[in-house]
């Protein structure tokens, strides 16, 4: 299982694992939406051309739209994992504090810089520190830290990280994209809540002077015409993603309910992923990748597993008859059931 | 004239510089093939889904096999830019020495990083550095450097860097990439000689150290699954490879005759494009554009002129005419006719 505690979706290391798993594979160990947002159509252009700087000024416009934020404070990256490694590398060394247990390459890309980093529990934590990163709301368990209290915090720390991955899904008054401190940087990811992760699209939003050295540190033309072009469409269609975060939220508490039923205790998420409390999370993990169903767990926290959201009745129907028949020990329970 | 001297390709300035120039716009700014590799057919997974390990290997090796290079050696990236500019913040401070005039990206993003950058006219000018770097074939004069002049100058710099960005169209004994010396960086890209620029998809080839410390910089997943594909398949398909360069070679030829009938002076480049001694590059520029033919103008060279290869016998006719019509003074010629 550790193999599988890095990061999700790796169904290519799953297929090795559990050569005799059930197929096709479900991967629940992702919060993307498995529903992705349709694509339009791409121009031969996109695809030939290198992209032009209105292109990238529409992408721009589109995210500032998306997320409340100003256009010249949005930086475009191929996918938030260049934004995460290129602001250590851009800081470099210092103390930094993580809010933990939280999504491991902050931890990892500031330690490869040179930082000393330490994943702390409480906010009141991180202050002081060179560099403060809060995942919010939180991956994988969902916590919100309220705006207010982030703004303080940005001014008792030299730059202030906020990975609003997963923001998509709870209400705008939670992000900072719209107001960030001078000394924070808002991380956005494109590829979850639309469901386009192979895109590798993300934004920073930041005032002028790091978003600025954020566009340097990514070279020009740092995405390619089909994501510009399908970002655009698909941060400007505020129905689609009105419907899309009604249809999450169902399907959050949907799963939530048949997690339940099996035993396990839901304890937080998003809409995007939920986290529960297994007690085994290793048997469960073992029982449902047997079954051909992929989930995510955690090294630092073995009795939890996280599932993403299905994508269908098929998908629903072949989790509900997995859960029942390879949960180890059903009257066992989760430890706080 | 001078917004045109710092990249190739922006055709939407040029439509804002020439609202009255013919159209549509031809574009030989650039270096890129204007007839692309024919895109393979794109799964909705390689979209949807976070990209897996095994495609990003399959793409090394498909890389490895085209470059001659070791797999394990390749590190992909979204376009060479991210490259350059990661190279750069990666190393930080120092004397660099950088083989010109050349592509004006590796200056920039050094002096960026807080180096010194000077940039020399002959590589023993390049000894004694922290960092060497050297385009090979150069852009915009196509000037190559033999391998055992760059061997040897390896042994005297700290870092060399290799921007093999046009050496798809030159012999393979040329490229570095084989057998990178251990501290040398080679760089190679995708979409100038694939003609898929918009894909945003470059290669560093590196020993162990360099190469771990630039896929660590670019953070998971650097390019997505629609690049993974086309890259892996185009890269494979030796057959379009051969046809093309024999395709490019005829036209590069042939636009050397075209410009010099109308009295121009070829002075180097390579397949992908030419460089020409025209006098007045200014008014050249000025009065293709006006016929709505962008072409790309040096601000150190400014007798110069740098003409991409035309797609197809109207963008032959059309800069035929336009050249007969529009060259401000044929009777002047160049300095140098």
């Amino acid at each position: 299982m550790s193999r599988f505690t890095h990061h999700g979706g790796d169904l290519a290391a799953a297929r090795v694992a559990y050569p005799d798993a059930a197929s096709p594979w479900i991967d629940l160990s992702t919060g993307i939406n498995p529903r992705p947002y349709p694509l339009p159509p791409i121009s031969p252009e996109a695809w030939a051309a290198l992209p032009d700087a209105g292109a990238e000024r529409a992408l721009e416009a589109a995210a500032a739209g998306a997320y409340g934020a100003r256009p010249g404070s949005v930086v475009v990256a191929p996918g938030t994992g260049a934004l995460i490694a290129g602001l250590a590398r851009l800081h470099g060394a210092g103390r930094v504090g993580v809010l933990g247990q939280t999504y491991g390459d902050h931890a990892r890309a500031w330690r490869s810089a040179g930082a000393a980093v330490d994943v702390v529990a409480d906010v009141p934590d991180l202050a002081g520190r060179d560099v403060a990163v809060v995942v919010n709301p939180n991956n994988p368990d969902g916590r919100l830290v309220p705006p207010d209290a982030l703004a303080a915090l940005a001014g008792r720390v030299g730059l202030m990280v906020v990975d609003e991955a997963f923001a998509d899904v709870v209400p705008p008054a939670w992000s900072l994209a719209p107001s960030p401190p001078p000394n924070a940087v808002v991380l956005r990811s494109f590829g979850k809540f639309f469901g386009l992760a192979g895109l590798r699209l993300g934004f920073a939003v930041a005032a002028a002077p790091w978003a600025d050295r954020l566009r340097d540190a990514l070279g020009p033309w740092p995405v390619g015409g089909p994501a510009l072009a399908i970002g655009t469409a698909a941060l400007g269609d505020a129905a689609w993603a009105a419907a899309t975060r009604a249809r999450l939220a169902g399907d959050a508490a949907r799963l939530d309910a048949l997690l339940r039923s099996h035993g396990a205790l839901p304890c937080g998420g998003t809409d995007l992923f939920r986290l529960v409390e297994v007690g085994d999370a290793a048997g469960w993990f073992d029982g449902l990748a047997n079954a051909g169903i992929l989930t995510r767990p955690f090294a630092q926290q073995p009795g939890r597993l996280r599932f993403g959201i299905p994508a269908d009745e098929i998908a629903w129907r072949r989790l509900d008859d997995a859960l029942g028949r390879t949960v180890p020990d059903r009257t066992a329970g989760p430890p706080r059931a």
